[in-house]
């Protein structure tokens, strides 16, 4: 038993210190899931019972979403259906890309800053996003796990200058992305390294913006509105944002021969390695074992084993410092190189960690209306009891 | 003590209804806080220590939103100061007119929809929002404070088909909404109503909405991000939409002598009566005493005293049946009529509720800062621990 309902004469005003509680709510159950779990300890991660090590070898975005949406692997019948959905909303009004344009003709815009008002826009302009009933959360939650994609990709071509590239319904949802972004069909192996990206991304238990996106929901509140939500926590540094402080390390290190050096010397000056470290794994990420493997192929094939080579002596030099306490590679820590080496640059890996993850969202919303209270826990007071109100003349 | 960080060894995974925890986090201590303080049992609510009843009488908006960032009452040369600044962020960018304009010009757009994303847009077409300094943070917190009133009202002449009105700089911050609002300097009584208004719904303590900002902030998002987080929250029906609720039950029962019979009923069939009961409060709320005092003026001025009188029947049978329980009148219960007899639709109570409640939001925002933890919880996984990825052709 982890925690209990406090009773009523618990009391919520005092001092500074004088209560304790789990800072940042760590390790408190917020409620029953079967999406996913997280074994810290094995360094295990399971969607709805399998290994995420097989779901990146045998399966796809599209099937890992339907089961984190539905809790079974889906018939031949059920994934043609759920993949026909997918790719007939994958369209979006011409009023979105047109705020995406007009944002990307700015000197500096902030790409989940666009793709928070665009999701949100898309509700706006869509006569069904209010409908309340769970086969309309269903229907709205398979929409926006499409949408987003085409949102993510125009803005990676607004920030080019670059008119969008409308989707095309007979390529996979991995595949169609990479078309969207770049312009052209990818190649094959590129369109699976994608698919796996999305796939490790998809959910991840109680992370803050699948933490975000189920308070969010419990006011009974709309999906767009979850999935806003979950995007504006996902944006934060301390979320999303750190696969793109791995490049921006990599970038500043510059040479293999300089990286034992950094880290020394970071560690030494108590420098944060980002990359490294979790809240609940105290080993190695299994997601990143995934993406070193693919790491290694993508690297060889775009010429930049440079990046890979510097990862690995980092690694080592982290392992050898701070394995033992725990700090160990996270998922950010390949992806980065992974996504770098395909041609993407840098501030599109948030936004593409939100393209795999709002499939833990959008099911994690499900699960919560499924059996839902409203998230209205309490702070401790510790401000003033009393306080005068001094007449505005008086005040020193 | 209420809650403690759980030990490396708590189980998170087994069988539903093995582990007992705070379903909806009821009674879960998040934070430290000297914004506000609910006191359930005695129905009191202060302000950093100032009663709301006190601040209700003697105090203004633009006060009320410096006392919760500041954490102090303001000199007059304080005040002076953060109304200037509040006054001159007043206007808002043509692209952000654009948008409630051809949203208005749809059917059947949602006003809470249409503001999440007119906020968020403010961001993508903000230079200075990504700007990561606590002063930065500050100025944000003061221009969405200020903002949010024009956007609100932008989007009640939208709704009607009608122009904006630019804000007016000479004009109190509640003065110039209702004059945004309706195009004319509104009635210095009605001024004074909006005024209140804004000061009892300005925080709450840990509601879902500012719950939800300090979960975005918590990964340090960007101020944008943990605002358009609070209004996706503050939309949903089981937190800012009850008020709005209230008046379509009145709309109902429509008139005085069907109220008593139309509750017993209600009741009968189990329903939830709209206005009534709280998480926190099991008395009557501070709030909706002080306006339902200004519901008699308010009322008598506008001729819809029959609204008063319906209330005050409902009020008094609830309290006959429920009171023992605990189930007592909240603030929406009588926000609702306020508004509702100063010409303002019912769709756009929630939306003014957010103009109040960002105050609180901003502040809760830049106290999370101060000493941050991600917010990082626990479900306990209830799915399979194993499942076989059996090949799609032989799934059943």
């Amino acid at each position: 038993m982890t925690t209990t309902a406090a009773p009523q004469e618990v009391k919520y005003i005092g001092k500074p210190g004088e209560v304790s509680f789990a800072k940042g709510l760590e390790g408190v159950i917020v409620a029953e899931s079967v999406k996913s779990y997280v074994d810290g300890i094995a360094g295990r991660l399971i969607y709805h019972g399998i290994p995420i090590e097989v779901l990146a070898e045998k399966s796809t975005f599209e099937e890992t979403a339907f089961l984190l949406l539905y809790d079974k692997l889906p018939t031949e019948d059920e994934l043609d259906v759920y993949k026909m959905r997918l790719r007939q909303y994958r369209e979006i009004p011409d009023e979105v890309y047109d705020f995406i344009s007009r944002a990307g003709r700015r000197y500096n815009f902030h790409p989940m800053s666009v793709l928070r008002t665009a999701i949100s826009m898309l509700a706006a302009f869509d006569d069904s996003a209010e409908e309340d009933t769970m086969i309309a959360h269903e229907r709205e939650a398979i929409k926006l796990t499409s949408r987003i994609a085409t949102v993510v990709a125009a803005i990676g071509r607004a920030r080019k200058g670059l008119p969008p590239v409308h989707p095309r319904p007979d390529l996979s949802h991995a595949a169609n992305f990479l078309y969207m972004l770049f312009g052209e069909e990818p190649d094959p192996f590129y369109a699976r390294v994608m698919d796996v990206i999305l796939i490790l991304h998809a959910d991840h238990e109680c992370n803050a913006s699948t933490f975000t996106v189920r308070a969010i929901t419990s006011t009974l509140s709309d999906m767009y509105s979850a999935v806003v939500g979950g995007i504006a926590a996902l944006k934060g540094p301390l979320h999303g944002g750190a696969n793109e402080e791995v490049m921006h390390m990599l970038h500043e290190i510059g040479e293999v021969e300089n990286a034992e050096a950094w880290v020394l010397r970071a560690l030494a000056r108590k420098k944060k390695i980002p990359g490294f470290g979790h809240r609940v794994y105290k080993t190695y990420d299994p997601r990143a074992h995934i993406l070193k493997q693919y790491a290694l192929e993508v690297t060889r094939r775009a010429g930049t084993e440079k990046w890979l080579r510097m990862a690995e002596v980092i690694e080592r030099v982290m392992i050898e410092r701070l394995g033992q306490k725990g700090i160990q590679p996270n998922v950010d820590f390949y992806s980065g190189i992974v996504m770098a080496s395909m041609g993407i640059e840098t501030a599109l890996f948030t936004p593409i960690f939100a393209v795999g993850r709002i499939a833990g969202w959008v099911a994690h919303a499900l699960e919560q209306r499924k059996d839902n209270r409203i998230y209205r826990p309490r702070f401790f007071y510790v401000g003033p009891e009393h306080m005068e109100y001094i007449p505005i003349e008086e005040r020193g």
